[in-house]
């Protein structure tokens, strides 16, 4: 039986500013939860679920505070519109430092769609590119549809937070900018080293950053939408670009 | 001043079943309503907007009934839950039957999630592909959300919902499927015909469909995500696949 202050307290956790003070986030649903155990264990707090995931998931380490409640009880402590079996409590990843030199790294200027942000990092775990840097005003990675959009993929990508515009200065590699105006990506050549920075989902990269981009970089149009959803085209110049 | 019968008229429109009544559906904000404007201006039956939007918007087709609506008579209307200015009452898109010679085009095998089918749509009409052909198991094309995140493309692009196979087995064109366990991406001929399968979020393709198919395509993974999100499998597939 769940406490009211229990349920009170994660409930809580679906708001960034108790996210801050706790130091915590939420991750729900049994594949984003098995990647976490498997991926960062000690960072798991608690878990609470039901019967029938602990069923299937006898062999959790031991640090990990497991609470059995009911389909209704889960139900009050999640941020979904359907509850999927399995909440787990995490502690924030630390913050990483970052080397761009050698390896591809992502730059996200203003993204600003929860599920964006979070598909854009399970595509570069995809692609085997992993780190993240995005400006302040993105999306915030622990916000509960950040996490569940990455699908697990939070739990190895590094994702760190600065002003793009300061940080992308300090870097000595190249910076390639999804732009409408670029040269065709299909006649770039492909990289394994460099920054590729996606803008913001309706004004693109601001204008103080594209002017120290090395290269702007287009996905040729052959029809008619205006644009392309950020994180589609986020795939598309990974798929491409990288070597 | 609106009144009862129309708010709850408009309302109803978020559900299928009056949609289905009434063969009508809803477009929101102006980068949606005015693509509908420019392309499909006869199917639209009415407006619903804010003074703001009509002092920019003033050369409207004459058979539109434009109604100038409060903010807050908006918010009553809007499926949004951040009304965007405008609301379009619109007439359904007639189905059109589906030539698949000398042309790419796309089917979705029960695409279920509306963020992913309209991004799709949107995708295509970007590489000029204008035709997708849906399992009938697949969201609805006219969904708010669907029709959303098409960001107008359903005004240019054919959808038609069908038994997938059945379908399949008619078309005499080679049909390709993005699979896990299939040719990587960049060692396949590009072409200008063909079908393009991509298949559920998370269960892929039906095993009936994937026994016809000409050819299983993969994007190389080199990270560690399960899978990629079917809407970014389904641009890079577009962008790397069209000749």
């Amino acid at each position: 039986m769940l406490s009211k202050s229990t349920v009170k307290y994660i409930q809580s956790l679906g708001h960034k500013k108790f996210r801050d003070e706790e130091g915590l986030f939420l991750a729900e649903g049994p594949k984003i939860v098995k990647e976490l155990i498997n991926e960062i264990p000690a960072l798991i707090q608690s878990i609470y679920c039901v019967e029938d995931w602990l069923a299937e998931n006898r062999n959790l380490p031991e640090q990990i505070k497991v609470n059995v409640v009911s389909e209704s009880e889960l139900e009050r402590l999640s941020q979904l519109t359907v509850p999927n079996k399995v909440l787990a409590v995490v502690k924030k990843i630390n913050t990483h430092t970052i080397d761009t030199k050698d390896k591809i790294t992502i730059a996200l200027d203003t993204i600003q769609d929860p599920g964006n942000m979070g598909t854009i990092i399970r595509t570069a775990d995809w692609f085997g590119i992993d780190q993240v840097v995005c400006s302040t005003d993105s999306a915030e990675i622990y916000n509960p549809k950040v996490v569940q959009s990455t699908m697990g993929s939070i739990a190895r990508v590094k994702v760190i937070y600065t002003d793009l515009k300061e940080w992308m200065q300090e870097q000595n590699v190249k910076k390639y900018a999804a732009a409408l105006d670029g040269d065709d990506i299909k006649t770039i050549e492909k990289i394994k080293e460099g920054i590729i920075i996606i803008g913001n989902e309706s004004k693109g990269i601001h204008p103080d950053i594209l002017k120290i981009v090395s290269e702007k970089i287009t996905i040729s149009k052959t029809g008619k939408a205006e644009s392309l959803n950020a994180a589609v085209a986020a795939g598309i110049i990974m798929a491409q670009l990288r070597s």
